[in-house]
């Protein structure tokens, strides 16, 4: 049985959406800014994929919602515009973002605090989330930009966007959210909240890699990060990529069209997976079940590293991560974790499991039942775990295989 | 009978193309990034792209070759990262570029010299290129960068690229090549010419619109313009788009390969057509024929204003162009056509037409006929056009429909 539950680093693209793709690669090919009809036949379809877009997001017609090739994108966009439009060229100096942002944020920071930028990386509670009052306490008169995700990509935690934009607005401070982890898997209302710029990823809600988007409220003036022939209104340059904004916006319309159904379906399998996972001893999941996007669970193994135990679950065709996928080939400790004050020992040991509207019961049955089998062999081969490890039965057994709570 | 002339813009995915990136959108979705069989199934093709790419190009193994969204990224990337890099955190503060670059170059460097950066746009010869001793004598120390571009877009024109980068190289600047309408048309070999970096479009060669890349010879530094998860080695972040980067590869290959036979037979319709619509009264060629790329024409007919022109093509099922697509929305006047110094009016009379390997002699025997159909009845209701005519006959005709030489 194969069980893929890493769709918190990627999605299988819905095979409607690959069909909805598909007459726009040799049949409708025309550039779409060409003048004859060869050019104009997408016009129709692209229209239809804006609508979905906008439709889902609930954005106002006054706002612009652009195409980009992806989140990592449209945060840069978002980041090194501001720095060119409020800093370079204007009398701020300051980013506020948070600890736990993806790296998309994170290194696009790092890249302008060497330009000169001055960055505040705001500190986690023990759920992994910034707290709002924090915030407030950290924006000054200088402060050019607040950039916190909507929901977390490890954990799955979310983020409280309306406090944080209320924030925002009342200090006159722009705000962006990395809406990669929310759209598509929560209800996201752009009218509903006051945010700024929000970027997001076709390929998280089962659309293709290689296409996103940014939202800007009011179609309020950002200076592009690809200059050229005018695209988009002069927003994004770039020929379009007809197939893949089609299938965005039909990925989308599937995956917020009745959202509260698709997350009680999602979230009842998360449940019923979490559970199951915490009857073994010395294992914690982190944030609030509430708290957090339905597909997710963060999930520490006393005594079990994580990239053993990734080895073990991919052995059973499982797919699992240690965490961000745009980190994971550096066999890193959990930032979150070590964010949240994990010692490192202990962020070397987050499983992240993350499923889709995709995932089956009898996956979850045979995940948990490979899972466990998978933490009792390499607990069994850990020395460090069975002497360590307070029994409740009293002794320590160095090679209890079979020890429950 | 459909005929797709307007190439230059954009081409047809390759059916073979659409096959190969099949599987990659539903069955072997996994990221890249992830440590999962279903994230390292990939690789393989992956691999197999990358070198498609590099055989094609004749790229050394010390050279990067770095996927992008699109040449316009490519190109926004380059200037802007030397921008940082030189210019910002060094002490140069010039660029060279031309007046007939593609918009993504053009627009760039409009924003750079918002922000101070001093850019001098070559003038180019009557057939639109640029001289090498020109640029020569411009090179400062203060020098960055040069951009020009490797053919042109809206002549086909071929720049001496070889000339340019020995100059480059003696003056010890970089060289930036748009490289977006020679790769696939044309030889393209990265050893046999001195260049730093060269952008690229996949959808100029029959794959799909959205994926791209920048060549960076030595992989010498340049700072990314999408900062992230530090995927392609930290060059450029944001999830792979695994479907277009094989297609891209599978395109590459069959374009280049046997590319001369693949000319040779573009060659030969191309110059049919120009031949028989050069039998036309009052219409000119820009650029000589064999320093052109072979599939393109832009051909200027007198008292006839390009987007009459289009529009009775368009009704004939032809698709062409003014221009660049790039800018075609806006019915500028051709932009090269002003360069080399025709007056507004002539500007305004120019026609793209450009072939693939998939134009049939059929079309073009249609195109042919269509073609000066189109002419003689814009000429026909053009009095300007007819007024001014000296006729061979003697007199004027003011409603000659079938004047031929």
């Amino acid at each position: 049985m194969q069980v893929y539950l890493d769709n918190n680093a990627t999605t299988m693209v819905d095979p409607t959406v690959v069909e909805a793709m598909q007459p726009f690669f040799s049949e409708i090919y025309g550039n779409p800014n060409s003048l004859h009809k060869y050019g104009t036949a997408s016009h129709k379809a692209l229209s239809k994929a804006i609508d979905q877009v906008y439709k889902a997001l609930n954005a106002s017609d006054d706002d612009d919602i652009v195409f980009t090739s992806c989140a990592t994108e449209s945060n840069n966009w978002v980041l090194k515009s501001v720095w060119v439009d409020h800093i370079l060229n204007g009398d701020k100096n300051h980013i506020i973002t948070s600890e736990v942002e993806h790296p998309a944020i994170l290194s696009t920071c790092k890249f302008l605090e060497e330009q000169g930028v001055k960055v505040t990386y705001l500190p986690v509670n023990h759920e992994g989330i910034i707290d709002p009052h924090t915030l407030k306490s950290f924006i000054t008169e200088k402060t050019a930009l607040v950039s916190i995700m909507w929901a977390s990509n490890e954990t799955g935690m979310i983020f409280p966007i309306k406090e944080i934009g209320e924030i925002c607005k009342a200090k006159g401070v722009l705000f962006h959210t990395d809406g990669v982890q929310a759209v598509g898997k929560i209800p996201v209302d752009l009218q509903a909240v006051h945010v700024d710029f929000m970027s997001m990823s076709a390929h998280k809600f089962h659309g293709p890699k290689g296409i996103g988007a940014l939202y800007i409220k009011n179609s309020q003036p950002l200076s592009p990060l690809l200059h050229g022939g005018d695209h988009m209104g002069g927003r994004r340059s770039g020929t379009l990529n007809v197939p893949y904004i089609v299938g965005m916006g039909k990925a989308i319309e599937i995956a917020t069209t009745r959202i509260e159904e698709k997350m009680a379906y999602i979230r009842a399998k998360r449940d019923r997976l979490e559970d199951a996972l915490l009857e073994l001893d010395d294992t914690f999941v982190i944030g609030e079940r509430d708290h957090r996007t339905p597909n997710t669970i963060l999930i520490s193994i006393k005594g079990v590293e994580g990239e053993g135990m990734l080895w073990d679950l991919n052995r059973s065709e499982i797919g699992a991560s240690t965490g961000s996928a745009c980190a994971s080939e550096d066999l890193e400790a959990n930032s979150v974790m070590l964010a949240i004050g994990a010692d490192h020992e202990l962020a070397h040991t987050g499983i992240r499991l993350s499923l889709s509207r995709f995932t089956t019961d009898e996956e979850i049955d045979f995940t948990i039942k490979q899972f466990k089998n998978a933490v009792e062999r390499l607990r069994g081969i850990s020395s460090s775990y069975a002497k360590q490890k307070p029994t409740k039965g009293g002794e320590v057994q160095e090679c209890d295989l079979h020890h429950h709570h």
